[in-house]
C-alpha cells in the first residue's frame, strides 16, 4: 500500500505529458507516494525555457486531435506543468532528471524548471522504487 | 494473484491496440482480471462508427511493417477489436473510458462501441486497479 | 524482491531501444532477473542483419534530437545492443521473440541475432513474469 507509483517519462509531446500528469495526480490524491523520473524528450520539455511552450502531439493525434486540444487549452484547462505544481502540494511528488539524459542533451541542472527536484541515475530511480508499479509513458 | 492487470491505452495505431489486444487476451486467459482504461487516441479508435477502420501504424512501421500488418490482416488475422470480443468471452475484461477524454474528444457514452463497459475518471481507474500491474500503452 | 522484470518492447527506435536497455541493464545490476520480450518494430530491429542499423528516433526528436544522440554516438557511447550484451554478463537478461510477431514479420530464429534467446507466446511470457513489473516501452 506505501509503495510508490513510479513513472518513466520518455515522451515530450503535451497529449502524453498531460496524460502522465493526470496519472500522477491522480495517484497522490490518493496519497500514493509518486515518483517521476524524466528521460530524453520528457526531460527536454522540463528546461526552464521551454516547459511553457507548445511541445506537439503525438503524430497520431492529426489535425482532429490538434483541434480538441486546442479548444480544451482556451476554455482554461490546466496545462501538463500546472496539473504537476498542483499535485505537488496535494500530495508527495518527487520529479528526478535521469543523469544519462542531462549528458545526452547537455544541460546541467540550472537549465530545469523548478518543478524539477533533481537528478539521479537509473540506480537511485530503481531504489526508490522499492517494489512499486513502474509505469513507461 | 487476483491482483487485476490495468492496462492504460493512450494510442490509437492499430498495432498497439493489436499488441495491446493481444496482452489483455493473454492475461484474460490464464484467469487474471484485466482492466482497461482508453485515453486520447486509444479512446477515439473505440467510437462506434470508427472502431472498424483503418487507424493507421506507428510512423516508424514505415511501408515494409505496412506490408506485413495488411498480409496478416487478408489472411484472416482477426482484428484487435475481435481479439478484445473474442477475450471477453474467455475471461473477465472491463473497458472503460476515462472521463477527462471523453471531454477533450467532445463525446458520450452512445458514441462508443458496445466493447466499452462504461465512463470512470482516473480515480476509479485507480481503486479498481488495487494493487495490481499498471501497463502504459 | 526476487521477481523479474518483465520489459514489452514495442518501438524499436534507438532512442526507446536506449531507454530500455538502460532500464534493464539497472535492474540488472542491482541482480533482479529481467525478461525481454520482442514484439513489432523492436523484434525487427533485432534482426541479425539490422541490429546494428541506424533505427531512427521517435519523430519528436526532431533535428536538435538528432544532433545530441549523433554527437554521444560519435563520443563513445554504447549502442543499445552493446549495452544489452554487457548487461548479459553482470546479470540475468533472458531475452524472448514473441511468437505472434515472428509470424507478423514473416521471419524464423535463424533471422535474429544471438543476444535473443528464443521465441515464446504470450502465455509463456505471463508465466515466467510471475507477479514481476510489466513495462511496455
Amino acid at each position: 500500500m506505501d509503495e510508490p507509483l513510479n513513472l518513466v517519462l520518455f515522451s515530450g509531446t503535451d497529449d502524453k505529458l498531460q496524460a502522465a500528469a493526470v496519472l500522477a495526480a491522480g495517484a497522490a490524491a490518493l496519497g500514493k507516494p509518486v515518483n517521476v523520473f524524466l528521460q530524453y524528450w520528457a526531460l527536454d520539455a522540463f528546461r526552464r525555457d521551454r516547459i511553457g511552450r507548445d511541445h506537439g502531439l503525438s503524430p497520431e493525434a492529426g489535425t482532429e486531435g490538434r483541434r480538441h486540444v486546442d479548444h480544451l487549452h482556451k476554455a482554461g484547462q490546466a496545462s501538463w506543468a500546472d496539473t504537476l505544481r498542483q499535485a505537488k502540494d496535494l500530495g508527495s511528488i518527487d520529479i528526478q532528471a535521469c543523469s544519462l539524459s542531462m549528458d545526452l542533451l547537455d544541460i546541467d541542472s540550472t537549465d530545469l524548471d523548478p518543478l524539477v527536484d533533481g537528478v539521479e541515475g537509473v540506480t537511485a530511480f530503481y531504489i526508490n522504487a522499492g517494489e512499486g508499479q513502474v509505469v513507461f509513458i
